[in-house]
């Protein structure tokens, strides 16, 4: 799938745009790559843009004053990454993005996406739909980090991102776990 | 201030209903009133409802295998409370949602909302928002979870809601927080 495919059969699960729609939307977008380890997003950083992984893949992660890091989430095809407090309420990003593989995307800026909205009905109700799925992923992220043992919040990702088993080093997935990466290889043997 | 006051202030936030458009919204909502300790969704439940909260204090969440209690979020006035995972994807309730302090909502259904979103733009507008801002809030939640210690997470519960400190009782803020009740005792001591 080039791309447009890609995004087009991303909206098909919840809308049907028109071909002329689709192609307002998706001459929104700006393609951008990026190279393993190349920062997209970086603490501090003023926000405006949000990326729709195409492959590849990227992390969302936060890195605090003992410079130990937490991984909020890993975007692959068809998953989206930014910080979206930054983005959303106009306030300085408190996540970095960075690319974890070789990744191609589509950058949507702010001024573009709320446009579109604007004008076409569908796109809005679109972007409700993934803002909604959106809500639900953390939720369930939030229960699996209050109630699971490690095992079971490994699994948990390994049945939403199989992709990573072979895409993501062992001490990522260990940081996202937030679990040692002595832990990680004890999941990883058993 | 009314329920429908309320509610306008709330939506008055994002964006502008015209007076019509707005008894409209506010006629799909059926006003429903709670006493502390009632259920209004339960694990395994059919979820096709959600609450705005007028006054008062809900509360969603989970009871392990070991009847252990872990809560996601406490609502009052202008929250949303349902199993939002239930109500969007059709599947049961896997989050409870009970009454924590005599409370007044006004309960939407799920295919009202969806009209409303149909018929209205500024209303799917307005939802969209809602959710980006939910989403926003458990983003923080998770790296509050992953990264800061009980006294900062309590300091941030108390800056988010600080209504809750009279409203609810202390072991609940600690099922919040993910700590015992001896270590929340120390945290409102010092």
């Amino acid at each position: 799938m080039n791309a447009k495919e890609i995004l087009r059969t991303h909206i098909n699960k919840v809308v049907d745009l028109t071909d002329e729609q689709f192609d307002y939307f998706f001459s929104l977008f700006k393609p951008q790559s990026f190279k393993k380890g190349e920062t997209l997003i970086r603490e501090g950083d003023e926000v405006d843009q949000e990326y729709f992984v195409l492959d590849g893949c990227l992390k969302t992660f936060y890195t605090n004053d003992s410079m130990k890091m937490h991984i909020l989430q890993f975007a692959t095809r068809m998953w989206w990454a930014s910080d979206y407090n930054a983005l959303y309420n106009d306030e300085k990003a408190s996540f970095s993005v960075d690319c974890v593989a070789d990744a191609h995307t589509l950058c949507l800026y702010s001024e573009d996406r709320e446009k579109a909205c604007r004008e076409i009905h569908e796109i809005e109700h679109f972007l409700r739909w993934r803002s909604n799925r959106g809500y639900v992923g953390l939720q369930k992220r939030i229960l699996s980090l209050l109630n699971n043992n490690a095992r079971s919040r490994y699994e948990e990702l390994m049945m939403q991102h199989p992709e990573l088993y072979h895409l993501v080093p062992k001490q990522l997935i260990a940081a996202y776990l937030g679990v040692s990466r002595e832990t990680l290889s004890r999941l990883y043997q058993s």
